[in-house]
């Protein structure tokens, strides 16, 4: 009997494991020197949290949340993403009473969704995150979408492009909404069910509609940017000024909008321009949601934040031919000759490791000449060559494999030998 | 409406997580060295997948397993444990093909049992394992133990316990299996129910239970270690060698078995000694699996591994009293008196942020007191204070936290100041 992976999921095997490591270290580093923590919480909640936080009308709550009753018989969820958890846990541990604030958290893990697998989408995917919890300066939106793009460009993403846009204050969306209504309602019939649904519930959602992306009213329907009252509107011009002194180029895209009644003002969204990169191009997502804090039980609270997906970014990564600097290769291969060196050998390959060399030895009983063989696979930078002659005398001979120039090395100095070298 | 955390899960917060990444970064230098690959396998799986390789007479199996329905009607289960995950994807990607063999793996990340919430137990909860296959060379049981004992070494351990013992290969299991069957037979009515099924299916789990442990005849029970064949005798001999050679101290105890069948020559547990660290002493557990890969559908290939709780990890190292060496505080943090001024330090924190300078402002719109008290709340090494005056003169005003000392300093060398002062 053989068993196969879940469909839609995949094993990240060595080789690529190093990618993903870089990666999240990058992310890491550029976090704590922004200073935001990281927050784990559990891969599952109760499903309540996701209906409340994500919508109850949305696709991911709809069709494609992995939702199960556990052995008590409550329902939970595999996490399609990463907000509402993080807000679950604000609430639940009180950080609004936290001196500090803003909150700065950020986090990283798998995301659940059960959709259709195809090219670069999968049910189970990986998203770093960050949000901001506590605060409502414009200043806070810059340096969000400036960490965001700085994780890109530490990599070495060039070919970017950063889309922004307002949704205003509750007063200013209010106003759209209607506009849209109106915009849309005469002719509605000429749309897909969805968005007929749409219409009176969450009008904004139509300007999403792939079906009905290409019609007539889609062009002239009302921007939300000509809706934003003052207040809203200082506070984006705000945002676009610190985005340029910053140094950060942006697009205005007022169709980039967000359904869920609690966002509100800045959206954007990070996008690959690589060529060939494939139909999906948005690699990074988020925006403001000044009342969800509220929706999940807890104090009137601003937040904001994104989320982006690894997996798109190793695929953005590959469509601009940029290698990452992971390490290949072992420092140092102990080959032995002799049941008595091979006994030996386990002990000096731990001593390099102590040392924090990276070693490695034959575990298969091959000969010599297969093990030179295997330190060569390892890329090995040293090959240590022990004989139960060489033992017998006390030295070992080491191989520097780039120039194949061979010394021999008293035992006891190997260490040192091989640290000297390496630095 | 508010929501709650799901039973026996964890949010680990900031102040928290910075120890989980420093055990998992010191954990991850580690197998570096000794040249294992990180590989990551999903969250879930099919459940025949566990029925087959954990054993569907289990306890993790009967009754501990998050198992449910997807939505195209196939059962998955969230991953109760980490090995067999790591040998379908070992088989599943051929690896027993790759001429690098033993192939060396790691993993870390969450594992799901659902049992009875209590201290230190959780249904989700953190593994860390190394999986070695294609080698049954018993310097590489040595070397898993090492390295399970580095792991905890490297971070101040020093109260550990290494219990060995041996299973034999398939033939002593089988001449045990017969003197335990004899052993019980006689008395059997006087053992628990799950006892007296055990006897014919699995009467090596006799020992293992926790109702009859005081028993006479547990105390008189057949031990392995009198049925080991010579082959098996000896292989224990050398893992026994190789151990003393490493400086690694442990005892033999026959009563560290395994009950499924896959199991075979050595086991083995590290514990914690130290006063009061409660009932579950043991911190990790593993062991050579000579038929496992088999059983999943690949050729026969040996394995040895274990798993260790990073829960448990944690819960040694306070009963030890050891605080990890994780960065608290920031270094600079940049105030600003004024509206420019405010204006100003979002750039002024993007370039150290850029520099490598861990940095942070306000965003709360407070006046420069309260800004000086968020700055101490933050242990920041340095801060700097911007007013509009000293941005007209194109200066700032640099305090060490550390000394008191105050120093106005080119706003166009406040990188570079503080590198150097930082370094």
């Amino acid at each position: 009997m053989s068993f196969q992976i879940p469909r839609g999921t995949q094993d990240i095997l060595p080789g690529e494991t190093e990618k993903w490591q870089y990666i999240e270290q990058t992310a890491r580093d550029l976090c704590r020197r922004y200073n935001y923590k990281e927050i784990r919480t559990p891969i599952f909640e109760h499903t309540e949290l996701f209906l409340r936080s994500v919508g109850d009308t949305t696709d991911i709550v709809q069709k494609e949340m992995y939702t199960f009753e556990d052995r008590g018989g409550r329902s939970i969820t595999l996490r399609p993403e990463g907000t509402a958890s993080v807000v679950r846990s604000f609430v639940e541990n009180k950080m609004y009473g936290d001196p500090n604030q803003p909150i700065k958290l950020y986090y990283v893990g798998p995301m659940f969704r059960y959709e259709r697998p195809q090219a670069g989408r999968f049910r189970q995917f990986v998203q770093f995150g960050v949000e901001v919890l506590g605060s409502h300066d414009p200043a806070i939106d810059a340096e969000v979408i400036a960490l965001a793009m700085e994780i890109y460009r530490s990599l070495g993403l060039q070919k970017l492009k950063l889309v922004i846009n307002s949704l205003g204050d509750a007063e200013s969306r209010k106003a759209h909404r209607e506009a849209l209504i109106n915009h849309f309602k005469q002719r509605i019939g000429e749309f897909c069910e969805d968005c007929q649904a749409r219409l009176e519930k969450n009008p904004l959602r139509i300007l999403d509609c792939k079906k009905d992306r290409d019609h007539e009213l889609m062009m002239t329907a009302p921007s939300i940017l000509d809706y934003l009252n003052d207040e809203s509107r200082r506070y984006f011009e705000k945002v676009q000024m610190y985005l340029t002194n910053l140094g950060i180029e942006f697009e205005v895209d007022s169709r980039l909008v967000r359904g869920l009644d609690y966002y509100h003002h800045t959206t954007f969204e990070i996008m690959s321009n690589a060529e060939g990169f494939g139909a999906i191009t948005t690699l990074c997502g988020g925006g403001r949601y000044n009342r969800l804090v509220q929706e999940i039980g807890g104090p009137e609270t601003p937040g904001i934040g994104f989320a982006l997906s690894i997996e798109r970014l190793l695929a953005a990564l590959e469509a601009e031919n940029i290698s990452l600097p992971v390490g290949k290769g072992i420092d140092c291969y102990v080959a032995a000759l002799g049941e008595k060196a091979k006994d030996e050998s386990v002990i000096i390959v731990n001593q390099l490791r102590k040392a924090g060399i990276v070693a490695d030895k034959d575990y298969q009983d091959r000969k010599v000449k297969a093990q030179l063989k295997a330190a060569d696979r390892l890329q090995a930078k040293y090959v240590a060559i022990l004989g139960d002659d060489e033992l017998d005398r006390k030295v070992i001979n080491v191989k520097d494999m780039n120039t194949g120039e061979q010394t021999e090395v008293p035992l006891h100095s190997l260490v040192e030998y091989l640290k000297e070298r390496l630095r």
